[in-house]
């Protein structure tokens, strides 16, 4: 039976404000990556997404980002290697005592927005991520692009690593994502969105932008929580999973 | 042979900034207040003061605090029970990654600040900080002053509790502390303060500000770590205690 | 002919977090509290905020709070009148800022939340921001509640004060504000709400929780924009009132 | 007689902490680049300053930077221009409020840390800061780095440009400054220190580190506050400078 993990960003609110439907999204997901406070999430509301994630299950993952509330984590930060350890240690272990609380707790780390982005390239941010994960717990596995710098270095220094696609991407025919400055780069259509998530699980393959088939290699399937047909896609998704008897399960 | 653990404020800079000398004050007490990053107290310099502790041994205790960086947590914050709760998991779950990653680990809670004096008298919020505490680790004691409602509450909810007495501040003959807004609140002379600091581990008395003796019964004994003379006056008191082979140690 | 200002609270957002629908509701307001950075407002949407403003003409107020993005400005912050004097005039500046370059400017001041609410009675945070009024601009008034410390100190010292009256709250009979713990507190009803506020604008009276009349005198009337209902709501205050020929026009 | 204007970076202390000896400082130099709070500066400080310089009538300038006060403002962060510009407009209104509240106001800007380093090449954000000082008010002179993209951008735009060199650091035969990272690159002998900038204002020519002189034209001097020898380093400066009967004056 094949198997994969739906994951999906959430938590991403902050006091008075609210971004996405975090309580659909967790009955459909198996993975949240949970903001830690610098990017999103303030602690009550990190405490209510924990408690969520723990009642249904779904594992919960800590989003680690630049300390940018003004960004949303969006910007690229030049942080010194050292203070970015501290910093994703900080996070980690900020989250993983509200998932305790909650009677779960973090069970893999996944880098959030310009971090992301960052260090598919960025060595020395790199390492000091995957030097903060092991410092904290070298069981941790961590979740990223597959190709990147980081879950190179993440492989390399003994972590487990595993390897997302995107639901609502679009991709080149040399199988990385089209620039969202670029027309067409994010689908909307949530029935295209799911037999594409459908042919990647089955396949390995996905329909590139030139109509080219490009393989993807993926063990987790990341749907976004903050875009307004959010959850009818991620219902499309898990739903057509679902009927093709495919086993939605995090890979934790 | 008599027993008394030392405890100081550490870890109160923040980015480009610093307070006191922790370097030498590490050197000198039993048990590390370390700030948790809501009053004072960077991941990068958090991360530092732990590896410091962790290297003298000296324990690590969470010093969690309003969130406020632009009043050092000086200033009460009426937050709502429900979210001080996870404000102080968030804080402790940080600092113990942090201390984890130093190769120790957070042993004791003290509150700061504001907060610390807030919880004197305010049940709600002493009620949302023991509930914090054990939601996070309910084997984790709580460091405060004797006959506070946070004490209080604590023992009540089965947590363990430290007293402390402060080896600079005047007392009342009732055996409260000497509003700093009074004059001769604050003891400056450090030879002073030692003699001071020896009675109250040896005899559980101490001169009041009109020249009785009060009882003061403390497991702990609190040496600021931010005042110009922070350094001569815990150097003293540890040279006297040490003289009178009074055992210096933690109370975990 | 009657002549009334309508003021809501608007560029409550803060980065990528959005709060209300500030399009609409500048479309129907003559005075826009608009937030400072402190309890909301990131630069880049107050400068949109204040560009939409001053193009439709919309009166700019400075909506200045606790420095508590966390609490969203709705948490009592017990800061020093010499410290909160200058919190105000930081803020009042660096929205004159924005509404300077967006071809407009500074108009008036309303304190937001908790600071509101704490300066009904607190008499020394209530003399700091009259004292960072004075120092700023003494010739800006203040909108605020009829009766509160904060509009007597204003007054005492020379600024001009404006009333206001709340569009969606329930009355006391003694023509106070039924706490939002109570219910019946805010009501829901457009239509209703809409001829309350034509009552208190040509009567200046308001129907009481308890069915009686009560006087309530405004120069001007709050409409919530933060609500699900606040543009339908606005909208229905603002077309009895213009169908009944009153003048909306902003105070200044 | 010869005219030259001595800047410093002073208010770059928050809330509890402080940097450098402002006090002194405020004696020496003619022209204060205080902080606007985003890498630095609470309001009660930057008031405290700005009425500190106001009564020496020492000019203040803005120090505007990145939001990071963790990082001092000292890492690059990849603001979008037009969020860069409402930046920077909150920031200069802020401390024009505040100097104005002060008897004074903002005379200058001047961008700070790694703000000022980027737009030395970055075009993007060099127009984005140069657009936020022409739209708070065009008649602001700006002090910068000669030959800097900033400061082209800037006069081209018709902004006043003041051109600045450093006190206490080396330069390259090419006239560039001496990487920090290089030995030698930070002066520490205050009377050489006082020599050099005597040569710079006199003679408009510096010794470069391999003992050449290269040719270094500047309207100002900046003395650097925070290090440990900044006061006397800046008194035998101003000292020399007045023993040669140099005019030091502000360049407004």
């Amino acid at each position: 039976m094949t198997r994969i993990d739906l994951n999906s960003d959430l938590g991403e609110g902050f006091g008075e404000w609210r971004l996405g439907d975090d309580e659909t999204m967790l009955e459909l997901v198996t993975s949240a990556n949970i903001a830690c406070g610098f990017h999103a999430g303030d602690p009550a509301l990190l405490l209510d997404t924990c408690r969520a994630a723990s009642k249904l299950t779904v594992r919960i993952g800590a989003q680690v980002g630049y300390h940018d509330l003004t960004g949303f984590g969006r910007r690229f930060i030049d942080v010194a290697p050292a203070d970015l350890t501290a910093e994703v240690i900080y996070q980690i272990g900020a989250l993983d005592g509200l998932a305790r609380a909650a009677g779960s707790h973090v069970s893999y780390v996944k880098p959030h927005g310009a971090l992301y982005n960052a260090i598919v390239h960025h060595r020395d941010q790199a390492r000091a991520v995957v030097a903060a994960i092991r410092a904290y717990n070298d069981s941790l596995p961590v979740l990223g692009l597959s190709g990147s710098v980081f879950l190179e270095e993440a492989e390399h220094s003994g972590l487990a690593v595993v390897t997302e696609a995107f639901a609502d991407r679009a991709y080149t025919p040399e199988g990385t994502l089209v620039s969202r400055r670029e027309p067409g780069a994010v689908l909307r259509d949530p029935d295209e969105v799911a037999r594409r998530v459908l042919r990647m699980v089955t396949e390995g393959v996905v329909t590139a932008i030139d109509g080219s088939d490009v393989r993807v290699s993926a063990q987790s399937v990341c749907i976004h929580g903050d875009s307004p047909d959010a959850a009818a896609m991620a219902t499309a998704v898990r739903a057509l999973l679902d009927a093709e008897n495919i086993d939605v399960r995090a890979f934790t």
